[in-house]
């Protein structure tokens, strides 16, 4: 039995997701498959490769998780195989696996080139369906990493956008706005605990001026502001009870200062 | 083999359903995970409560329901896991079951303490992923209710708002709206057949006014409003072939009355 | 281990789907259920039985495949069980179906009457859950197709638009507009490669002139227009990384024009 995650931009409305299914259960009866998300919006990698860090550690070990955010799909980017201790990911190498890279001991990772392992016809703009579905599941299947292609190490490592620790504090940028309009941060919580610890310190976003950090949403009055280091691991500003994202009008990318005395 | 279902206002762009998965696969190999939704919307409490109301019953018996819809995560609300004749329901304390509460007989309600059937870490905002994705995977491995924490009686009720029956009819309040803009009342279907039997009616909502019930929604009109008794034992409202809701401009909470001669 | 693939409009909001899950799993336990989209427009017949033929084919052999888009619910529509080499198809009398009837060989079709196949009770409005489900459940168990009730022939095939060629190339129509806003039209790749081979020719759509097709979406530059044969084996007109319905301002139904000298 082995699991097999899925994360695309590929939506709700078509049937892309639910075919790379199909074509995954054709190979692979028994394998377990899990969405991630299919809501990433449409080529936006970074987002992709934020969500999948969010995630891929809770599956247990053996899963492959698979992830297509594939802007360049049937051009000359390469398909990968990418292997770490505890799992394998599978899917374009344009930099989806960023936070995988920065994050994981990287073992392998390899191009994927043996067509045995594709669909018979591979089409222009799916590959999905054509080459990462059925690659995904002859690996739960239990092919090795290495009988998919040649070991490469001139990979595409992507963006990690990391904060600038400086004298006056920590300056670091938007990493993702969720569900709630909560506003994920790229400033980890053990970075922030070690710079503010004994100290005072004021988290600086848009208009807003924070000078605590919250143990839970609601220990701020409904409809107020707070921090609070959330479940990623990173400093979050949130509205309790509301979206704080558009309260204080704030998108991915913008500058977050902690200001520390 | 044990069912376990999700119903959870996480969405589907960020990882948060799929994240709790990895945590259930990894404790429940063979768990059988269903969704119900996932977008309830964001802290809405009644809706989620509503829409468990129209599913859980059809489940087999033994089924795990896990429901989060929490905005109080964190903070000092309790988690519990209640235990009905055919059901284990696993969710925040705030009145998410309060349909299961009027509807089955609860045989036990446990405010869940034990750690060791917790992630190893909880954190402050995703409990989803820390406490019910575990404790739902140890409930269907087969642990008894009891071992999750003290028996309380001292739950949060929450709200289920029942139809006036008065002199000239009942009168009622519209508890949902679904993806076709059908309205739902929380008028039932015995209620409203014992009421009207040998009598002429007439359903009043907005500027609507039917007396008579249709047996399906081909029988209006095309573009004309109907009254019809739904799947979930209720009276709606619906139009034929189109958005009763945004046609009749009518939201949750409004009023419904059937007026009896 | 049978595969049961769900296709619906019920969106993501209500527990629709979940519910008919619940059905299926009480029935069928061993069942593996895949959704292929639940984003269907509501009551868009046209669109989910495009949305079928583009995905059922890539399931592994005996996949039962459901599908409800069904605004003749409770009324006088038959239900049906549809049969072809590879699979059985579960859904309403109504054209949803048109694709299949078009591209497979249909050995039986059958009109569903035996109601100890569906739920003991059938409501008005969600024949999903009270009808088709439970077919489908008892199909991936074993039960015959013809057990399910009479042979007819007299079912509604449906439309499926076909281009028409001419003297002077091929007249189509779009047929979908996908998650990415790139524009498939029904021109089969093959009939447009027979069409236009070792000729000029210049396809038209809106203010539109391309006069060649792309083997990848990145061959174009960034925000240009280009022609490429799709994933369905259709002539699909995109924006490199762009939304080309919003673009052209194209919707389903428009006319596309490949002027072959």
């Amino acid at each position: 039995m082995s699991v097999i995650t899925l994360l695309t931009d590929f939506g709700h409305r078509d049937a892309f997701v639910g075919t790379m299914k199909g074509v995954i259960l054709g190979i692979s009866p028994e394998a377990r498959i899990v969405d991630l998300s299919h809501e990433i919006t449409p080529q936006r990698i970074e987002e992709g490769a934020f969500v999948l860090r969010t995630a891929y550690a809770y599956f247990p070990e053996g899963t492959v998780h698979v992830a297509v955010v594939d802007p360049g799909v049937g051009g000359t980017r390469r398909a990968l195989v990418v292997e770490t201790h505890g799992y394998r990911f599978v899917g374009p190498d344009n930099g989806l696996f960023a936070h995988v890279y920065a994050k994981e001991t990287v073992l392998r990772v390899v191009s994927v080139t043996e067509s045995r392992f594709m669909l018979p016809e591979i089409s222009n703009t799916f590959h999905g369906r054509d080459v990462f579905a059925p690659v995904a599941a002859h690996l739960a299947l239990g092919v090795p990493v290495s009988d998919f292609g040649p070991e490469i190490d001139d990979y595409v490592t992507g963006t990690v956008t990391e904060p600038v620790v400086h004298e006056g504090g920590i300056t670091g940028r938007v990493l993702h706005i969720d569900r709630y309009g909560n506003i994920i941060t790229d400033i980890g919580d053990s970075l922030f605990l070690e710079k503010t610890r004994d100290k005072r310190f004021r988290i600086r976003l848009a208009d807003l001026a924070l000078d605590r950090v919250s143990a839970s949403y609601d220990e701020a009055d409904a409809g107020a502001s707070l921090a609070i280091l959330d479940s990623a691991g990173l400093l979050e500003i949130a509205v309790n009870g509301g979206n704080a994202a558009e309260t204080l009008g704030v998108s991915t990318g913008d500058r977050v200062d902690v200001e520390v005395e």
